[in-house]
């Protein structure tokens, strides 16, 4: 098992030294808006614990995470009026992660529109805020 | 929400109706190999709850279904000798869906190697089952 790195962006996010534009937290977990999102609404749900991955999470605390990405999802998928939702969720660079906190990717989807690939574009800030002032609403 | 259709080939599996070859099983979970897998060792996770997809299940069942997710993880890793994992939930059709039936996808991941698309190519049933002994094992 890799150490965890607690320089990550996700650990700043949680010690509050780099924003972000949050639509739910509690004890558990923080969602907030992906800055690079792969379609409108992209939202990222991270464990407040310090994991890696999710082989690194203590088992006591996968289902109460899990829990709370099922709630943002339902928001997520109302707020964004979304046909579906797709949820991706990667380990180690060889499963495409590229932050090493444990995080999941929930994914409003709409017929006929493709996810979009990872860019690198910065959303505007204030796209991203009226996003998260929707999905807030829907909880 | 649409209404659960119990003719879905996953409640077909659950029921014995289909054969799968199954990596675990327990009073919340099965887990068995992806007959059209993106994946070497591509296993899916469904819970025996009748669920369409994660905003159907009940809130009380969704931990216990992803602490076993979590546990199933780990063994196809350690059983594939992956460098890293991918894990997909799809819902509804615009969300990937193809059986509604709640399902996660659990793919192992080696570096430099990109996953398949769905072909819908059979894998042949001697090679699942060689998969599924190594993953069973390392529970």
């Amino acid at each position: 098992m890799t150490a965890y790195d607690t320089n990550n962006v996700f650990a700043k996010i949680l010690r509050g030294e780099i924003p972000s534009t949050k639509v739910y937290e509690d004890d558990v977990v923080l969602a907030f808006m992906d800055v690079m999102p792969q379609t409108e609404g992209h939202v990222l749900v991270i464990p407040k614990v310090a994991a890696r991955t999710l082989l690194d999470m203590p088992p006591h605390s996968t289902g109460p995470f899990f829990e709370r990405v099922q709630l943002v999802a339902a928001a997520v998928c109302k707020a964004m009026k979304a046909d579906g939702l797709t949820l991706r969720q990667h380990n180690e660079p060889a499963g495409g992660q590229i932050v090493f906190h444990m995080h999941m990717h929930v994914l409003p989807r709409w017929d006929g529109v493709e996810l979009r690939p990872h860019t690198g574009k910065m959303e505007k800030p204030e796209v991203l805020a009226d996003y998260a002032e929707r999905i807030r609403a829907a909880f």
